[in-house]
């Protein structure tokens, strides 16, 4: 947290931080395989982008990569299943709504926890969705921690007994509230394309990297509400999640 | 904070905190003048909405009234011209979109702190504003702390030498990034309805309620961009910005 080392237990930030009074900060989620983060490189990117994209002065995204290890050698992962959570906020200031000034530090935070999978279930016979309105924002290409409608989406999934719940927006099934959707559709995926209606995962990346690897027709596009259920399969990808929910694609 | 009076330096939360994590919390602004908070009971109203809409197991809205009386007292309010915060969040637990188990307590954070008013020329002279696309969520009518668009906007508007700006939706101009927007077109008074695109605030509720009691016609309803320019006279209203922006309605 901010340069130190700390127990958990005692990393925390002013109740003037940003990222507490305005949701005005990103974050990144990182699975670990073995103690090797993965595609790190690809979500330092992404974090760089998103500072960028909020002009938060946050200039040392690459330096993570070292604070990362450290974790996870302080924390006895170095060859465990693990997940790396990094925030970066603009950093405490008395609360007004425009920037602070230039020389108030970003908060940055980054944790190692080990990895607790889901149950094998999952990925051998699938998991429940369900679909609810898109309430959020229209800028949800920034991974950004205003997540209050995620939050909500994931809650109503969770007390009707889904894993996910599938936002909605004019029609349109575009992503989950922490994953991306992939349907099947006649032997071709098809998922939503990169624009500011979603976040772009990096799993979703890998997707569809693996799919051109292996000839599998892709390609980015709507799937219309009614046509969820012509699908072949569905399947989310995520970096908890990871691309495993159909056993039809493994 | 929650239960505690510590100076605002050692006012510290949890990196767990879902209000840093997951923006999942509400808050309020009063204004206190000269020792006495204004409209509490309905701020505090609104609170108890903003957390039963969440579903934030909150179960003490009215006692934040003593909690507000105290901190006047402690930092030297009594008599003074002050602006007391609250902020209630989901509390603190290890990350995950879903709600926490029921145990959680809450995250309840009060200041006090001295009112600084706008310069005198801002209500003599009027404000600059600019119009900004409304890329928020589509429920502003939850006083959420999923504040990142309104920061940004406020910010554009900073950066343009403008007080104020404007969320145009769908070709209407709404609101502003921290206050209502009123029109006076031939004589009535014009404001957006609330709904759940706009934060329906308690300045504004005033300024229908005098309008009523003036015998000044008043209508909810959309001030479409295009006819921004044939008002008589535009002004915004705000916990803190008051309803004196308008010269002419002095």
């Amino acid at each position: 947290l901010n340069g130190s080392y700390v127990p958990a237990e005692q990393a925390v930030v002013s109740v003037d931080d940003r990222g507490f009074l305005f949701a005005d900060g990103i974050y990144e989620v990182i699975r670990v395989y073995r103690g090797r983060p993965f595609r790190l490189e690809e979500h330092l990117r992404r974090l760089a982008d998103g500072v960028a994209a909020l002009r938060i002065p946050f200039r040392d995204p690459a330096g993570l990569a070292g604070i990362a290890d450290r974790l996870l050698e302080e924390n006895g992962l170095r060859d465990g299943d693990a997940v790396l959570y990094i925030q970066v906020t603009r950093g405490a200031a008395p609360r007004a709504h425009a920037f602070p000034p230039a020389d108030v530090p970003p908060t940055v935070f980054v944790s190692a926890r080990p990895f607790t999978p889901y149950p094998a279930e999952h990925y051998e016979r699938g998991v429940r969705a369900v679909t609810v309105p898109d309430t959020r924002w229209s800028r949800c290409d920034i991974k950004s921690v205003s997540l209050l409608p995620n939050v909500l989406a994931n809650q109503r999934a969770k007390e009707a007994g889904a894993f996910e719940a599938l936002f909605v927006r004019d029609g349109i099934v575009i992503e989950g509230s922490h994953s991306n959707l992939f349907g099947v559709f006649g032997g071709t995926l098809v998922t939503y394309p990169a624009c500011n209606y979603i976040l772009a995962g990096i799993t979703r990346a890998c997707v569809l990297e693996l799919a051109a690897e292996l000839g599998i027709p892709a390609r980015e596009g709507p799937i219309p509400f009614e046509t969820l259920w012509e699908a072949d399969e569905l399947f989310l990808s995520g970096t908890t999640t990871e691309d495993r929910k159909s056993t039809r694609l493994n």
